[in-house]
């Protein structure tokens, strides 16, 4: 157990320095490493090495950058608190959503600026910024104290925003020889400005795009209109079948495997999370949507959702044309809930598909991506460390909140390698991760980097769980089963 | 009337500088003069300067750039010919669709080549092609026989594929002192290669566009995915709504004053224009859709039709993004049949909104341009002249096709004017236009500006009709009313 001067000392280090570490991670915003594009793969690479020196730099004794055959990954390990100290696993990622569209941005996306207390940039938040908070605990640590309280592993990617599939194929072949005994990540929600939040679940995802192909090229809409399949028609009402009139889901089959939620998480949720107006306000909408029976944050959680992200086709430009375009493709994503698998949905789709497409277009769907939902038993030792550390630098015990969104690897890490993960998210509701003038506010960050310091104090009090070289198999401390557990207080 | 001799004599002409005239036309092809970007301002109206240099040079007299606000009209006038010899008015536009998308095309759109006996180049022939083909036939005149056989009136405009609004204004306001007997205009299909065709009907026209906006910008869709309406869904839903399942437009009342065509005119369509097979074939599609009970052509002439001829919304670059975007837009537009009246259909359009519009988004529907169908007595003299002509250059005897098309100029002509109007194009079925690799075959190219010297001298031998000055109103000999006559023959 670390000495209560020790966590202090880390503290007032980070709050001397807090200056340093807003131009820092102005520095690392500054990278354009977004992943979905190809054509930023020398950024994504120049952002991991960045992160890979910046992590040299501060004393992590090993260092990598790893090849995967995509985004690298950049590992750093401290194991000198010995054995008998668990061993923590940091999650992050360094690549960031597309800055598309441009527009909307009242700064470029890629040059960072201070403003009103906030750094604005893509990625401000989602994750640099929150990824950057455990990193700068471990700077306080490590340039305080000189150890860390605990044994780190840090695992920062750089294709989360497409699926982790890399990552999860490593997790899953070498995750068993990582002797990992919990996961931290830092990229989900608070509850509100100085409300902090720990998630307990998040939705599965799958994503996938459909091209819609009619004439061999772009025809003329005045002399074919009328006689010639349209692609832009035919994907339109393919679209439109995919919802019934009440907003549910039309995919025959797809809520088999939905599970209710028990009436007393629903309560919990209701009592702790977002109200409908909260949502409305966060999103900026007049009006929710969706699915009735379920509150807006209900139906952004506990129910699954069908998303149109993109549509394309034709003609874009300024003014009219006169044209039947000889393709349209959409981009699609579905969040899945608990028990719901991410083939078999896709499975559903493309039955459905083959049931409404017409015979005179030819579809074609492209999985990109399928990642199972995940649950976080709340009551695990490594969540109340988390909750503990929050309180702390928040003076407010955090709640628990299930997120719409997806992390890839946290199914990974649960439900695969069964290692017990908390999700410490420190984004606000209108800090606009995904979108325009996304920010991460630097009080925040300094509140996030005293949470992460404390944090760290508060996993190196937790028992070792996984096995140790030459330790028995049988005799392994198995984290306890964290499937599907509910939140009932 | 003109000796058969100076015919003889023109048409040499144009053989022997028909060389020539493909390195001019590919000069007036190399201007982007796309009338739908307002980027390309500049480059409308240096086509515009180039043009009427060109006509200057060849020797015609009265040549003038008008400003009209917008795209400048070129207008070049030979009078010669004396008051008793016919005034015919030839029309054609020196703006071009947009070549968007630009990956279709084999050589760059705007760098127009010459390529197995054709010139490739955005408005090769639609309608640089046809209308150069009818300059060239004055140039032939000119430089042969020193005069023209009637009096002519050129009007080039800018502004054709965006709807003509200011021709028409112009038209409008001085049409009646134009003292026009006729017009020609070339700028449909033939019905196959060395086979001539007069188009007797024209649709009518409404543009417009779709916009839908949800959030106040774009949010996380794996966040708020299920619970905030998506412009994107609502957009495709509303598309979704404008047809019933047999392709039939499901505006309300949106067919009530579509008029059935003769049984005598379907035979005559069935009997010379293009089967199934050929629309499907000059497509470029495997299968036609649309209306039942209506062959291919039918549906794209004699049928009004409803086309979306563009979608776009959220994220359409490379890999997946997980965003419900702030807005969406449609470009659509409607074809007519006489009778229909855009401003009316304009209105059922909106009211048709207003019903399937979910309240959750806000939609705004922008008209850009509205025109109506036109038709054309095929017995009128001046079309005659026209047959004549094409008949003496291809050495078959034209047939008489309805378009799916519009050309905003002729309802105008034809109806508000009274001007009886040729449609003598010379587009083939598969020359492109409005898609990538448009052409215009170079034997074709020759073949039309044969046609063009002819119809000149036949022009020529039709009677005045126009009221002279100082010629009493009441002694006007009107042109035949040729709204809605059938061909029978």
């Amino acid at each position: 157990m670390m000495r209560s001067g020790q966590v202090a000392d880390a503290v007032r280090y980070a709050a001397a320095h807090r200056r340093r570490f807003v131009t820092e991670l102005c520095d690392f915003v500054r990278f354009p490493s977004v992943s979905a594009d190809p054509a930023h793969g020398g950024d994504v690479r120049r952002c991991a090495e960045w992160l890979a020196a910046h992590l040299r730099a501060l004393g992590m004794p090993h260092v990598g950058v790893m090849e995967t055959g995509g985004p690298p990954l950049v590992l750093a390990a401290w194991r000198r608190a010995g054995p008998h100290t668990p061993t923590l696993l940091v999650y992050g990622h360094y690549d960031v959503q597309p800055a598309d569209p441009r527009d909307g941005w009242h700064s470029p996306p890629f040059k960072p600026v201070v403003r009103a207390g906030a750094v604005y940039g893509r990625g401000a938040c989602d994750d640099k910024g929150q990824l950057f908070a455990h990193v700068k605990a471990i700077e306080a640590w490590l340039n305080t104290a000189g150890v860390l309280p605990v044994n780190v592993l840090c695992v920062f990617e750089g294709e989360e925003e497409v699926g982790s599939e890399r990552l999860r194929a490593f997790l899953r072949s070498h995750g068993g020889r990582l002797a990992v005994d919990a996961a931290a990540i830092s990229d989900t929600m608070m509850r509100g400005r100085g409300q902090p939040a720990i998630a307990h679940a998040v939705r599965g995802q799958l994503s996938f795009e459909l091209e819609v192909r009619g004439p061999a090229s772009d025809v003329h809409s005045g002399n074919f209109g009328g006689a010639v399949p349209n692609p832009l028609d035919a994907l339109c009402r393919i679209i439109a079948s995919l919802w019934d009139a009440r907003g549910r889901i039309a995919v025959a089959d797809f809520y088999d495997r939905v599970r209710p939620v028990s009436a007393a998480s629903r309560a919990y949720m209701a009592r702790v999370g977002p109200v409908d107006a909260d949502v409305r306000r966060a999103a900026r909408v007049p009006a929710g949507s969706g699915e009735s029976g379920y509150s807006l944050y209900e139906r952004m959680t506990i129910r699954p959702a069908l998303t149109v992200n993109g549509v394309s086709g034709g003609y874009a430009g300024v003014g009219p044309k006169a044209v039947i375009p000889a393709r349209a493709a959409a981009k699609l994503s579905v969040r899945l809930v608990p028990e719901q698998d991410p083939r078999e949905v896709d499975r559903l789709i493309r039955r459905h598909l083959a049931r409404v497409v017409p015979r005179t277009v030819r579809v074609t769907m492209r999985t990109s991506s399928g990642v199972a939902a995940a649950e976080i038993d709340p009551r695990h030792p490594v969540v109340r460390a988390a909750s503990v550390a929050c309180e702390q630098a928040y003076g407010v015990a955090p709640v628990f909140l299930r997120i719409g969104g997806t992390i890839p690897v946290v199914s990974t890490l649960q439900r695969d390698l069964g290692i017990p993960t908390v999700l410490m998210g420190f984004a606000l509701p209108d800090d606009g991760i995904h979108g325009p003038n996304e920010k991460f506010e630097i009080d925040n960050f300094g509140k996030a980097i005293d949470t992460c310091v404390r944090f760290l104090a508060e996993a190196g009090s937790l028992r070792t769980a996984h096995r140790r070289p030459g330790q028995d198999r049988s005799s392994r401390v198995r984290p306890p089963v964290v499937a599907a557990s509910e939140v009932t207080t």
